[in-house]
Order: structure tokens, then sequence, then C-alpha cells
């Protein structure tokens, strides 16, 4: 009876683990709530929302905003439920049918799931051990496969590290096929391959506001990209499928974005400093990052994040995963935090 | 340099209207905002929300509270963006590889776009020319296509009337394959087909908050169904797919569900008297309806719609779509905005 779609059983499920933490540090979330004053002109906004009346179908308060900051128009933004929901489409549209999209392995780990969900077949090329990604290899994979889409992650998640940006030019000018660049952790590294877009007419810009901006409850995200590509993207996306509730907040935070500079900054800063006492300790070698986390890679990776978590520390535990073997990704949290987590993996490094 | 996956260029947009009507009755939106007790509860748990932490993946609180209503499990219940994310899921769960979904015609215009987006065959059953659904023909459409999947949607959207229990039952005991049951309008009428679940393994039942409950800017709705179905479906829906703050929303409504009830019945007075109003008037058709919209046919159906656009009122116009020539969709509003469209109904007729 229960005939399914062929290959649907196969379809891994995305597994994360529901306990709660005391320090929560397992998911690149920011480890500050909204500021107050964003929180308080967002709650002022919702006061007075038609919570009966369905969203904007248009978005064009967020979408003229985020359009207006890259001196863009309108019909260059697709916004979406996470920029999740924009790389699912995006491996929708250019997949399907056993197509290739090449995507950097280690990387966001939803990429493979994406391609499954997508009938697409997924491309995987290996970063170097020292988690950069050859360009050479990007495009040598994509012309092997007559890739239909290249994803590329910078800052990339959960290694940390950037693409050089003549690297990123290099890819989207030799490939022949469009490349979008997750640039999930951008307002961190604070370099952004978005001038391409005036250059070259298959490269897309992929955003959220997940972690900068602090508001992953809500699951806002955006793609920047040539307008017959966002129209494309849209038809695939359901009507109203972004919620009304959501989308205030998203256009008051972007109005807003420079109150986030002293937590972005404080996070760079903590990040800093957590990697230099880290690296001081035996066993331990510190990734470098230009995001809100460090991988981290531990002799006894594994007994490192059981005492972690018997302090009721949540870290993401990558130690068998191939590619990441013996790591752990630390997001970055309050100082606080930050100090306790440091205290406890040196207990943990001193008792050998 | 855009090869889409095939089929997409065919992809059609669904498009809305996106002028502001001063009373807008073309969405079958509730026309009042949620009950200021609700609001007052919504408010204070959005106040002490952690924006920056991504929702509930479990969705355990809401998923709980329904499973309880029902006296079911929480693994029987699927949250989603909207019964329209559901419904879309299911179309690619059972579809794909030109696999035939059946569904009633004319009928809720997604249903179309959901197959041709899944790539499954789209198989749809006329209604009659009361708009009456002939189980047999269904049965008979799902046997020579080999479907997949058979969708009732009761009450039917835009025809206003809902199938007898007893047909629902046979098409569910005799259909070879999962029947899901879009309930989008089902507190209007009041009779569910939910109890079949503990009888039959292949019968679903999709619900959304959005039109009794007032909610629809919020884009949340449920699926109730066999474990095994629900767990089939979450793996297609990703990670975090549905934002806290609706879903904050969505469990207080729930809890205080009966404070909606005055404005259901409110509302389906309203429609009986706009209804039996309308029927006095030359010209006119009014159809049967058990939900918070009206059916009617007019003799010069358009120039009914372009006076009351006029005149700042927006309804759906279906007078060129097959099976629905000369009919417009005409949602309940307050009982001053009925007063008013039929005011402005009867000059229109008077005029001739």
């Amino acid at each position: 009876m229960a005939d399914y779609r062929p290959g649907l059983n196969e379809l891994p499920t995305y597994s994360v683990e529901e306990r709660e933490w005391e320090i929560k540090i397992d998911a690149n979330e920011s480890s500050f709530n909204l500021p107050p004053l964003v929180q308080e002109r967002l709650m002022n906004r919702l006061a007075g929302l038609a919570f009966n009346r369905y969203p904007d179908i248009g978005m064009k308060g967020l979408k003229e905003q985020i359009a207006g900051n890259f001196q863009l128009r309108s019909d260059n933004v697709l916004i979406g439920n996470g920029s999740s929901e924009i790389l699912e489409k995006l491996f929708h549209a250019y997949g399907g049918g056993g197509r290739s999209i090449v995507f950097p392995a280690p990387s966001f780990s939803m990429y493979d799931i994406y391609a499954k969900l997508s009938e697409s077949r997924a491309i995987p090329v290996q970063l170097e051990s020292d988690y950069s990604l050859r360009p050479d290899k990007v495009l040598a994979a994509a012309r092997d496969s007559a890739a239909k889409l290249i994803v590329l992650c910078t800052p990339n998640n959960p290694t940390g590290n950037a693409m050089e940006e003549q690297d990123i030019e290099y890819i989207v000018q030799q490939a022949g096929c469009p490349v979008v660049v997750d640039e999930a952790y951008i307002e961190f590294h604070g370099r952004s391959a978005v001038d391409l877009l005036n250059r070259y007419a298959n490269v897309m810009i992929a955003r959220t506001f997940s972690k900068a901006y602090g508001f992953a409850s809500a699951r806002i995200g955006y793609l920047i990209a040539a307008a017959d590509i966002v129209a494309m993207l849209g038809k695939i996306c359901m009507p109203y499928h972004v919620n009304a509730l959501s989308l205030a907040g998203a256009e008051i935070i972007y109005q807003m974005r420079n109150e986030f500079a002293p937590y972005i900054q404080q996070t760079i800063g903590e990040r800093r400093q957590l990697a230099a006492a880290l690296e001081e300790l035996p066993g331990v070698t510190v990734y470098s990052s230009v995001t809100n986390f460090l991988l981290v890679k531990f002799t006894q990776a594994g007994r490192v994040a059981a005492v972690l978590a018997e302090h009721g520390i949540g870290v993401r535990d990558f130690s068998s995963v191939p590619g990441l073997i013996d790591c752990l990704r630390i997001s970055i949290g309050t100082p606080a935090q930050n100090d306790r987590v440091l205290k406890i993996i040196t207990g943990c490094r001193e008792r050998g």
C-alpha cells in the first residue's frame, strides 16, 4: 500500500540530538538573543500584525531592503525559510534525473541530503588535508560529471576556513554551470563574493539570518542572483512559503543590522582567545577559523565530548565522520561560557 | 548555462493579485484578527522567546496537544508550513516519475501544481454539475491510472460543499492506495473524517490554522496519519522547516481553540444570511456551502467582480475557469463587510 517514490526509503534522516544543554554550543547559533532595541521594535511590529491574513506574497519590504544594500533590484532577491529552503530548491531546480551537482566535502552535511532528495547525483570534492578547496579539482569534477550546479561554502562549515576570493572568481569564470556560494557565516569573515554578481551571470549568493543576526528561530534566508534565476526558483517555492511573523522580524533586523556589529566583533575576539588557549593544550589541534565556531582535533575526541556533556555542555561531535576524524565543532558562546568550556577541556587534558 | 530540471520551464506560477483591498474577501481568510486573550498570550510567549535558537526540531509541544485531542500519539502528527507544505510533500512522496495522483476538479488549484512540481501524472476527476464527487468515478480513475495517492478536499474549495461521510469511507476502504482528506475548512462543517484513522491505515487528514483559527500569517498546518507515513514524510521535510514564532502561536491557539467557537458560529450565521439574500437577486445562483465562503454564479460575473473592485472589494474571480464559468468566490467577512458586499451586488443587479 505504501508505494513511495523510488529511492525515498534510502533517504537519510538529518539527526540532531534533542537533549537540552546548559551550554548549547552545538549548532553555531548566536549566543545572544536579539539586542533589546531590536526586540522591542519586533514586539511592537508583531502587536500590530493582522495574524488572520496571509503573508505579503511578494515580500517586497525585505526584498527591497536587501536589494538596496547591494545596489540590485528586488527581482534579484529570493527569500526562503532559512538558506536551507533556498539550497533545497536550488538542488531541485538544477538537479533531478541523476544530473550532477558538485559540492565540497567535508562541508554542510545537508548538501548530500538535498542531492538525494532531488534525485541528483552528488559529486563531492574532497578538501585538502589543510581543509582548503582546490579550484582545479572543483572544475575537473564539474567538467567530468557535466555538473548542472556547483555549490561552494565559504567560510566552510564545519572546517571554519574561507576560500580565497580569486579562487571563487576563477571557479565562477571557468565553470560551465551556475555556482552558488553559501555565505551562511560571511558576517564573521567580512569578505563576500557578492561583487561577482556584477560581472558573472552564473553566480548566486546564499545568506541567512540564523547566524550573525541571531534569528535562527525564524528561519529566514535569502539568495541574491540574476533575475531569471530568481524567477525560476520562485516558481518552485510555494505561495506564502515564508510566514509573516518571521518576515516582520527579518525586516527590522535588516534595518538595524548595525546593532549586531558589536556582537560580531565580540564573537571574533572570543574565538581568537579560545583558539589561542586551546592550542596551548597537549593533544589539541585548532583549525584556523573565520566564523563563530572552531573545529578542534583532539586525541580522544569522543572522551572530550563525553566529559563536556557530563557538564551539560553540548558540542557537535564529528569524531567519527570521514575527513573530520577526532574533531569536535565548538560554537563560540558568551565569554563566561567559553571560559567554562576551556576550563573543562583543560581539566580533561591534564587528567590525560 | 541555465540548464534546469526537465519540465521546470512548464511549471506554472501561482498568481495572486497583490492589490490592497479595502475589503479583502478573496482568500478565505478569517475576517477577524486573533481574539484579544489569545493575542495577549501569544505576545507574552514571544517576549520570552530565545530568537537566537533554532526551533524545537521535534515540535513536541504542538504534536502532543494535537495527538491528545484525537487520542493518538505524537508520532501520528506531522507539522508543516501550512497544509500547503504537507500536501506538497505528500505529492512528492507518493508521486514522481510519472506516477499518478488522483484529485477532484474543480478544487484547490495547487493540487495541479504539486503534481507538476513532483513530476507526477495529475488525474483530475470532474465533479458533477451539482459539484458533488462520485466515489465510483474516483475509484475508477485511481484503478485505471494505478494511482499512488488519492486527494479528497472536503469541504471542497472553491465549491463550498462537503462529501458524505460514507462516500469518504467507501473510497478509503476500496482504494488500493493512500487517501489524504484535505480538511482545510472542516471547522465550519464540523464533521471530520478523522475517526476513519482508527479503522483504515491508508487514510490521512490534513488540517490548517489558516482558516477557522485565523492564523494565516503564520503558515501552520498538520497531518494526522499512521506513524510510518509520518516518519517517511518527516524525512522529506527539512530540519527546522517550521519556525519557532509560528509554532509558539499555534500551541497557544490550539490550547485556546474554544475561544474561536463564537467566531466560527458568527461566520456560519453570516454565510447563511448572505446566501439567502443573494439568492433573491435576479441572475444569481448561490451554491450550497458549509465553509467560510460562498461560490456564486452570476450572469455577467466579470462585471460584478469589476464593480466590486471599483468599490475596493476583492473577491476571487473564477469566471473563466473551466467548471466554474461565471462564478465568483466570496469569503465571508465581518457583518458590516457582508452588508456592503450585498448592497453593491444588489445595485449591480438592479442596474441590470
